[in-house]
């Protein structure tokens, strides 16, 4: 069963100086890099190297049902998720197009989907699916929990099992369920403090009244669980199954030290509640994007995140992450190849 | 000799209405995609056709030296402008890095670098030299003009010949040339009628009062040059071999419809100079980022362009050309290989 793994602090003041070193000494004038400099940094603490190189990166997409669907919170019908959950094995959705094209890993895990996906056989290298179901959708939260403390848990044991199972020294996150902007809203307000109003938006294409219905019944999931408080508790009671398996997920990749690359709003969410677990995780991410949808913005700054891209995406699935991968190739591949001033005979400023 | 190639608008109403079809009834939410889908679109109507593919991308790195730079304008000496361009050849600099990661075929073009570069075989993939020297660096500009009208009809003609030797259907801009932010501040003082005061800045990293020494230099020229207002003769008078060189590519890449992926500042300022001689340039531009330089915001102003990235690059050499590169192969991937709803068998808003 779950138990957060030890995550202990990656600072190495020595590493951190000499990836400095290196990278103001590469050919350009100093800082020119600009973000993917930080970026250098960053990727060469997590794998604790001055000679960064990432490897087998995986994308895991968690997909699941919501019972808060049913209160009409979303555009789209819950056996969307169904339907693309089978567009991602099928290799027709956005995700799967980036996936293809940067030679990323892409699993596809059902966490509960409210109609079951059939486990089928993946060739090598194609999309492939992994069933952890816990139950055929949460329970709508605007009138109680949206799963049970043991569903919660079992969720992020999943999570877990299913990034040991993985090879690779970086993770890719995804996800994909009706409702799900209603999850990450809720947990964006209950365990950051953000006003409901700031962490309600769109979704997938409400109007200003479907918008102004949504925040109404968020108000009553946050009513219905007000005495969940604490990251565990606000998951189980306002989560998604797919949030928490992701939240599993996170943990254990920074366990690992893997990269781990954080897509949009939902899964930004995931890091959230593992971030209040074990606050070391964040040193592990890398944001990829701001997400389009509205609550995004105060998620990344109650995780003080930069994020890479600012595209106006917001389709999820792990698109923005996808999107943003060839960035930390380069970051890595730029600090392992590019010429210093001395072995390049250039010379420094002033002459 | 140069003659402005015929570049007729691209412009195509069916075309765009089938795009954007396309575009709408791929599985996602409308518009989810955000800048993504702008730049399908824009790849689309510049290849003409609802199936872009990108082929054969060619990285062109002109590089020459600037007279101005003796006037102090810039934190390192000329001599830095030749031995960048062995670096980029000998596949040390940060944009040979990139183009190996993305397959890029890198041609250095030497417009007029202060010490001629040697020509020497290339192996086939790696970094290749191309010699069309006009002089061994421009005139101070500040003290008159830096070229002279043939010498710069020459390096436009130039520019126009390389692009007709390189195959493929898109075309990356980079540039080298120690003090040449200086000639982009001026040319987008005086085409873009912009205050000077907006167009300078601390290129590779002058200090305050450097910015103000290098401030002062920038109105000698432009007051040196009162009368070369038009886009050739401004060209001519205020801008660099590079530059020049690089209006050509503009403007030949244009009249081929190929996609052009603009940098930084420094060719922001080549396509501002091409645009003002032929309008439609601009149809067939792909701004890759917005440079952490002081004027590139106001250049893309001037050019009405949105770029694709803002990491505060200020680097040049086509690293933020390269660096974008692969959201362009992305939005042809999306377009050409993502499902629709109604292939995907998917659900669209309201069930």
């Amino acid at each position: 069963m779950f138990v957060i793994p030890p995550i202990p602090s990656i600072e190495d003041p020595a590493l951190t100086a000499r990836l400095q070193h290196l990278i103001d000494h590469k050919t350009k004038p100093l800082g020119a890099l600009g973000r993917l400099e930080v970026l250098m940094l960053r990727i060469g603490q997590i794998l604790g190297t001055d000679a960064p190189a990432l490897h087998a990166p995986q994308m895991l997409v968690c997909a699941a049902d919501h019972g808060l669907a049913a209160r009409g919170v979303s555009a789209y019908p819950s056996d969307v998720t169904w339907q693309m959950v089978e567009n991602f094995l099928a290799g027709g959705a956005a995700v799967s197009v980036l996936a293809r094209q940067h030679g990323l890993q892409l699993t596809v895990a059902d966490c509960g989907v409210a109609r079951e996906i059939a486990v089928r056989e993946a060739a090598p290298g194609a999309p492939r699916l992994v069933s952890c179901r816990i139950a055929a959708g949460t329970q709508d939260a605007s009138s109680g929990p949206a799963m049970s403390a043991a569903q919660c848990r079992q969720a992020l044991a999943n999570g877990m099992a299913i990034v040991r199972g993985l090879p690779g020294n970086v993770l890719l996150l995804g996800e994909m369920g009706i409702g799900n902007t209603s999850v990450a809203s809720l947990l964006l307000a209950r365990l950051a403090d953000v006003a409901l109003d700031d962490c309600v938006g769109a979704g997938t294409g409400l109007d200003a009244a479907g918008i102004a219905r949504k925040r109404a019944v968020l108000q009553q999931a946050l009513d219905a669980n007000a005495a969940a408080t604490g990251p565990l508790a606000a998951l189980a009671a306002l989560g998604g199954f797919e949030v928490a398996t992701l939240t599993g997920a996170v943990l254990q990749a920074a366990s690992e030290r893997r990269v781990i690359v954080v897509d949009g709003f939902i899964t930004s969410a995931a890091v959230l509640v593992a971030a209040r677990l074990a606050p070391q995780v964040l040193e592990r991410c890398v944001f990829a994007h701001r997400s389009g949808e509205r609550g995004h913005a105060c998620m990344l700054d109650a995780l003080q995140a930069e994020p890479l891209l600012d595209m106006g995406l917001r389709l999820g699935e792990g698109s923005g992450a996808a999107l943003a991968w060839p960035l930390l190739d380069s970051a890595c591949r730029v600090l392992r190849e590019m010429a210093s001033f001395e072995s390049a005979g250039v010379a420094g400023p002033g002459g």
